[in-house]
Order: structure tokens, then C-alpha cells, then sequence
């Protein structure tokens, strides 16, 4: 089993070990293993949102609309796309919560597959996207086919190929699972949905800023995903969306906002979308959190991505073999492939509530995901092979208190 | 007409003059008469978002969420809600844009008035609204019955009557018109169109934190409002909805999101609404924008709307008289009555794009609205009576120098 000597060698060795100083981390012995629950403050942050409170909005003050914020929602949206997702320019907006931009692009789709009667989706997808797609199935009279997947891994080739047929309007997954962390074979999966007339939605929370995401390589229709993980734009921060170029003339969202209007400031009657990915804006862009959330993502490219996914690998494998070598009941929910897992590893453990629960008194942060599994979510930009170990350390030492 | 040092004067006896220097204000000359486009910096502002960063986000990390973020919608709601806009506890919540809170509430509105096939709005409603309507009418067939008010007024009890009936499902306005600031009869019309069985949407965007708004009293069934307006809680802050108490439980919002389900944290399968006005939530809650919005509102509370309203009314007297005595060529485009008449003022002038463009190169910070307004916000918690003076002698000076 690795030792503790093995975890401060790779730490040493760590090509992207400077990464951590750009974040605020308290020396208060804390065990973060959550950042894809919410990912560390930048240490640049507070002062770049400073400057935009003192200087832009306390000293420009509306004029400041002028001179940029208006267009940060897609300003942003293009570095981020274009340097973590993998899409040319206009086709990533920043919008509104996870949810809503999901609700609108997945209303958007189902709009433009009229007649079509079904939505694919898994019981596993992440409980916001299976809830969303519920109450449109319900308001627009659909019906929801259900992939049942092992939980250890998620949807497969096979599975879509099963289920997607000429009724499919939608397919829509997580890219990487929230419990488990199996990465789907998106281009393939795409392609199965295409194949039946069928569009795709992704939700890309657990990976953007955490794997390498080629939308346009893989030819995906639509993608959402969130920023306060591993992109650590702040807790709540808004979240991005993702139309490809093709379909954007043929997609109409459903929430008709003067910001997503041609000409907004006319005020004019009758709503003309405006052209482009701007018609997925609705309302105000909320300029404090987007300010934040640019650090967050000029970090991560700063970084670059693939520096990010070798050490994300290195990571969870390090703590797969602990787990696998050492904790005693405790078995791995994630894929065993690292070229399908992401960054975070699922701890299998049938007390696994309440060993969360005592791992976090006892200054080790992780998340419980019911029923029955400790999750540890890896960020390769502050997370240290020495925080997997001495994490993985005190739950030993629970493990054996036990009675 | 009034003189500089009648200006001066009122200053001076102004009893919410200290507001003002809780406020960043620059020593530059501009004179700011837009603050119901964006309102001021809060001094206190920057430190609170400060230490949400450093001590809340920086060092609770993850943890935050369950020692105060997650209730931070139903509590600020709460606060606002009491405080500024006459609802009990319960009611109010903050949410997305205010495109989407009311995009939410329309469309919930609708659903629970099925068969009914009308909507009633006015041509002079904030495009927004007017838009999310459209969309909405669109995408469930139903038909807008547009009231053409008087311009420089806006709906009144006799239009609505004459137009609402029994197909009516919603009757939605802005209780304060964004250009003419003509305050709606707000109890009169929402009994209206109780009469014929129809709910009322109400927009607060111009009032809350401008005038008393009494929403339990008036029987007002659902609202809307940003917060960056009169309520200085920075650019893009999210908005609020308030669903009265009677309603709630007949009440289904279209966004199923997993912070509006009932114990989201057990990720469940199938929806089931959480109790109350979480229900209305979708989201994960926007931490930094909701801290911005506390101190905001907690401002307009400790200076209390009954103030606030009397300044109101002195500040838009004044700019009335100075239009009506010494502006040749410009008219009143508000309501004469100052109790007809939110916190600004519509200066009609032929030449209103162009006066509005210079004026701004001047260093008087004004709104143009189409065709012929330039609007002039008047906040009285940074507003001064000689703002207001001397923003109006520059103006007098071009309009000299006009050819």
C-alpha cells in the first residue's frame, strides 16, 4: 500500500503544485476532499471583485453597462468554451442557475422535435436534470424512458441504441456521473441519438475545468453545466450553456427576455430574438458573480487542461489503491478504467452516512451521496496526493474504532 | 422658479441626508439621476462581500451552505418582504433575473387558470414582461388583450374592467410604468380581476424600495421586482417573487429544480414540491449576489419607506417645477398628482436622444426611453435636491446652445 512518503514525493513532483498558492487555503488541518461540491476561492477573487464594486459599478455606475458588462455573458462564454470545452466562438453563453439553463435548452430541443412524444434520460442523471425533465414531461404531455444503469458506472452505448428511437426528442445525460464519476461516450452516444432524428443535451458539471470536453469534435447539440466546482467561480455562480453553431437558427428558448431581443434597448413591441447565441440570454447579467467567475476560469486555462487531467488521474487512482489495499468494507463505485472516470471516486461503504458524517467532525470534508456512498471529489489545482492520504488515513482510523 | 439655494435648503433640512454617506459617491462631478437603473455602492457593501469571501466561502468552504447559505433566499425574502413590500413572513423569496421569476410566476399563473385563453397587459409594460408574455401566449395558444393607456399615465380601474372577463386567466402589470412612473391602482385592479376569477402578476420593479407597497393588503396574488434598482443591490442582482400564502398550495411553478423540491439533499426520484414559497425556488442560490442584496435592502429598511416616499415626492416636485418654469420646449410626461407618481420623472422633448447623449458627455447621468423621454431617477437615499438643480441647469444650458 502507498505510504505517506509516496504521497509527499508525488506532491513534490507535482507539475501543477504551484496552483495551490493561487488559492486561499487556511492552515487549520481541514481535509478538503469536496471541491466538486464547491470548489476553493482564488486568491485573486476578492480583489478583482473589489475592483469591480469600487471602481466600475461605485464609480461608473450604469455607464459601466457600456463598457462591457453587457457582453460578459458571451465575452466569458467564449474563454470558456473555447479554452475548456471545446467550442469555437459563439456558441457558450453565460446565463442563469444550472437549472433554468437547463429547463431552457431542454424546452428549446423538445420545441424543435414537435410530434415526438419521448425524452431519454437515466435514473441516475443528477436529481435537478431528472426534475426539470419531469415537469416538462408532464407540461407538455411526454413520456420519460428511463435508462436503469449500473450504478457503478451509467448509461452506455448499448443502452441508448436500446431506448432512442423515432419518438426520441431528446436525449440527455450527465457526461460525468455525479455519484459515480463514469465518463459516457459522448460522440458515440450522439451520434446513436442523431442517427434517430433525435437531439442531445449534456450537463457538464462534474466536467467542465475537470476533463478535456470536445463539443464540437463530438457534435453535440446542446451542453449546460456548472462553475463553482471545478472551475471555482463561487458558491451559486452562474451557469454556462452551450448551442452549436447548426442548430442555432432552428432553436427557440422559452423564456423571452429583453436581453435575448434583438436591439433590447429600443424597448420596441413584439419580441425578434436577438441573432446567435445571445437569443439564450432572458434577463440582466449578473455582473458581481460573472466577475468571479472569470477568475475561475482563467485559472483553470492557465493551467491547462490536459496538465488537469493527468494529475486528476494520477489522483484518483492513488486513491483507489488505498481504498483498495488498506480500508477494510470499504469498496470503489467509480470505474477502474481511468480513461472513463473522472475526477471524483465513489467510496462504497454501508454505513456511509454516518462515517461521513464522523470523517467531517473530524476535519475531513467529504460528501455523502445516498444510500450508500462516500464520495471524494479530486480538484487537481489544490487537491494534494498528501490530502487523499491523510483523508483516507483518519477514515482508517474510524473504521477501526468502530464497534 | 426655484433657485440654487432653495435647493441648498432643502438639503440642508433634508432628515435622510446622512444616507447619502453610506454610499460611495465620487468627488467627479457627475451628477447621477439613474439610480432606477442601477443604484449606488453601498459603502458597507465591499466588506461584506469581503468577508462572505474570505471567512464564508474562503474558509467554511462546503460547509457554508448548511450554516446560513441555503436559507438565505427565505430569509432575505423574508426581511425584504416585512420591511419594504407589506408581506408577512412566507411569502417572499429571491430567486433568478426578473425575467425569469416572472417568466415563473406567469407561467404558473396560467396553469392554474386552465381553459382560460387571455392575458391582459398594456402596450407601455416594461418590455421584459411584455415579452416573457408573448413567449408564453405563444407556446400555450393563448391570446394577449393589449390596453392602450394614456402615455403619460398607464392603466386605470376603467381600462381593465372594460377588458377583462371570464376567459381572463392573468392580468398582469407594472404597478409603477417604467417610463411615465404613473402608479397603478394596485387594490382596485387586482379586485377586478378577482371579480371575473383571474390572478394578478403584479411588477415592482420601480416600486420596491421607491413607494409603500402593500401586497397582503391590496390582495395581490403574486409579484415580482429587481433589486438593483431603489434597492442598491448591485448590477444584475437577482430579483424576488412574492405568492401570497392563499395561493401557494394551488400554485405549480414550471422550473423543477432541486432546491424547490421537498429534502433535495436525499436526490430522490420524482418531484415533489417543497412546502411553501421554496417551492418556487430552482436553483442553487447565488451566494455572492444575495450577500450585495442584504446589505442593499437592510439599507432601505433602517431608513424606512415612509421617509423615503415623502423625499420622493419633494425630489419629483421639484424637478417638476423647474421643467414646467424654466425648460422651454420640455414637458411633464408624469403624472402631476405626486400621488399618481413613482421616484422619477419623464422629461418629454422632441430631441429627447440626442439631449439624453449630451447631457451624458455633460456629466449628468440620465436614462432615454423611446421615443421622446429622458428619465430622471431620483433615489432619495443619494439623490440630492441640488442634483436635481443643478442636472437641470446644465440641461437648460444646452438646450440654449441648440441651434
Amino acid at each position: 500500500m502507498p505510504t505517506r512518503e509516496d504521497a509527499e514525493g508525488l506532491d513534490a513532483a507535482d507539475p501543477l503544485r504551484e496552483f495551490r498558492d493561487r488559492f486561499v487555503i487556511e492552515d487549520d488541518g481541514v481535509i478538503y476532499l469536496d471541491g466538486n461540491s464547491l470548489g476553493r476561492l482564488p486568491k485573486d477573487t476578492p480583489n478583482r471583485i473589489a475592483h469591480l464594486l469600487e471602481k466600475e459599478w461605485g464609480e461608473r455606475l450604469i455607464r459601466a453597462w457600456s463598457e462591457g458588462w453587457m457582453d460578459l455573458p458571451l465575452t466569458i462564454g467564449d474563454t470558456l468554451g473555447q479554452g475548456l470545452l471545446g467550442a469555437e466562438p459563439g456558441q457558450t453563453a453565460i446565463g442563469d442557475s444550472t437549472t433554468v439553463c437547463f429547463y431552457k435548452l431542454a424546452s428549446a430541443a423538445l420545441a424543435a422535435r414537435p410530434g415526438r412524444t419521448e425524452i431519454v434520460t437515466d435514473r441516475d442523471n443528477f436529481p435537478t436534470d431528472r426534475y426539470v425533465l419531469e415537469g416538462l414531461a408532464e407540461q407538455h404531455g411526454l413520456t420519460i424512458r428511463w435508462i436503469e444503469a449500473d450504478p457503478a458506472k451509467g448509461p452506455e452505448p448499448d443502452h441508448v441504441a436500446e431506448t432512442v428511437n423515432e419518438n426520441t426528442a431528446l436525449v440527455t445525460f450527465s457526461q460525468v456521473n455525479y455519484r459515480s464519476a463514469y465518463i459516457l461516450e459522448t460522440k458515440q452516444i450522439t451520434a446513436l441519438a442523431h442517427d434517430k432524428g433525435a437531439l442531445t443535451l449534456w450537463d457538464l458539471c462534474h466536467s467542465a475545468g475537470a476533463i478535456p470536453v470536445t463539443l464540437d469534435d463530438d457534435g453535440v447539440d446542446l451542453a449546460v453545466g456548472c462553475t463553482y466546482k471545478y472551475l471555482n467561480a463561487g458558491p451559486g455562480a452562474p451557469a454556462f450553456l452551450y448551442v452549436s453553431a447548426e442548430l442555432q437558427p432552428q432553436l427557440r428558448q422559452p423564456i423571452w427576455g429583453w436581453l435575448g431581443r434583438a436591439d433590447p434597448f429600443e424597448m420596441a413591441q413584439g419580441y425578434i430574438p436577438a441573432s446567435g447565441i445571445r437569443s439564450m440570454l432572458s434577463g440582466t447579467p449578473p455582473v458581481i458573480a460573472l466577475t468571479a467567475l472569470n477568475q475561475g476560469v482563467e485559472l483553470s486555462i492557465e493551467a491547462g487542461i490536459e496538465a488537469i487531467r493527468t494529475k486528476s488521474i494520477k489522483l484518483t487512482e492513488f486513491a483507489v489503491q488505498i481504498i483498495d489495499q488498506s480500508l477494510q468494507g470499504c469498496g470503489v463505485g467509480s470505474p477502474r478504467d481511468p480513461e472513463q472516470r473522472g475526477s471524483h471516486v465513489a467510496l462504497v461503504h454501508e454505513n456511509a452516512r454516518d462515517l461521513s458524517k464522523r470523517l467531517s467532525d473530524d476535519g475531513v470534508i467529504v460528501d455523502f451521496r445516498t444510500p450508500d456512498v462516500i464520495r471524494l471529489g479530486l480538484s487537481p489545482l489544490t487537491t494534494r496526493y498528501t490530502d487523499v492520504y491523510d483523508g483516507l488515513d483518519r477514515l482508517r482510523t474510524l473504521l477501526r474504532k468502530r464497534p
